[in-house]
């Protein structure tokens, strides 16, 4: 078990995966789980993930990600979408958390009224919204995977309206990311340097 | 020490914070530091952190994120932002990893050219872009506040164009998120219930 700080500062984008280790639905199902843990806007876990396994499903994305070869021999490649349509769902996604006792009645038609109100006839807001929730959750799944011994790699090297297409989404759902998830090949990179904080940070 | 999967599981959009212990500077430094280790695309880190501490910026931030009490009372509150206009970020942001030796100059002319290419003249894809960074590095300080002991809040509820003028921000500066962060006060709520990994997961 490694700390937090190590996992972050180890965890690094991966070319290279060994494709004679697959992932079981176990495994990948646990890193979904993990990942949706994330936070999302009053809860509204606006998100979907499909996991590319199959040869066959890795044929189909493989062009659609120009070529990178890596789509082939990690174990799997989530598609995490973003969900747009928000006023739809934010009943449904807030339900159990009223269910469980966690909030009361008034909170939760308050959030209800204010997600609707804030999203409804706002599809800049709705797409912001779908990108943030996806990229949280996949930064989660990228920290899970690294947990387990696994690398990862996000990707926005992909064609986002063929890959829709190919993959049956919605129309509210935005293919916000591919992330490989695998075990290790032979060559991977090290981390990245990074800027010093002293640039990115001020404080006020 | 926790695992990783403790720690995602266990973190809870907190409310209440405790005004009377601040985080120090080196605290929030090293908070950001880790959140600065999340990926972008290109490695391009295009993201910049403010750190509300001081009574009078948090006076400053408070209306403007519609009088939320745990902006007084937190720590801090980061404004996360994501960076616009990449093709004249992605030399700078890449050329410590050619110096490192990690890539290449032939791998470093071939991403500074594929990234000026995708983002020049697409605003949609930049703002994407200035998200899906933002929203990375966020999920990551969220974890290492969680692995410290803290407790933290992602809010999408403030005026995003207001924030941007009372802090300076700059064109190119989007104000993706804020998160509060600081020691738990008396009544946080438990983590809040997630739908079950089968609705929103497909393998193929």
């Amino acid at each position: 078990m490694s700390s937090i700080a190590e996992l972050i500062k180890s965890r690094a984008s991966a070319n290279s995966y060994d494709p004679s280790k697959p992932l079981t639905r176990y495994e990948i199902g646990d890193l979904v789980e993990l990942a949706t843990h994330a936070p999302t806007a009053f809860n509204l876990q606006n998100w979907r993930f499909i996991a590319v396994c199959s040869d066959e499903a890795k044929a189909k994305l493989f062009p659609l990600a120009y070529n990178q070869q890596k789509v082939l021999d990690a174990s799997v490649t989530f598609i995490v979408c973003g969900l747009l349509g928000e006023d739809a769902l934010i009943a449904s996604s807030l339900k159990p958390t009223l269910d469980a006792g966690i909030i009361d009645q008034a909170t939760f038609d308050g959030w209800v009224g204010a997600a609707q109100g804030m999203y409804k006839g706002n599809p800049s807001l709705q797409r912001d919204e779908a990108i943030r929730s996806a990229s949280l959750a996949a930064m989660t799944l990228m920290l899970a995977a690294q947990d387990k011994g696994l690398v990862s790699c996000p990707m926005i090297g992909f064609n986002p309206t063929a890959v829709a297409q190919a993959f049956g989404l919605g129309d509210g759902e935005v293919p916000v990311m591919l992330i490989t998830v695998g075990h290790t090949g032979g060559a991977n990179w090290p981390p990245k340097p990074r800027k010093p904080v002293a640039e990115v940070l001020a404080v006020v």
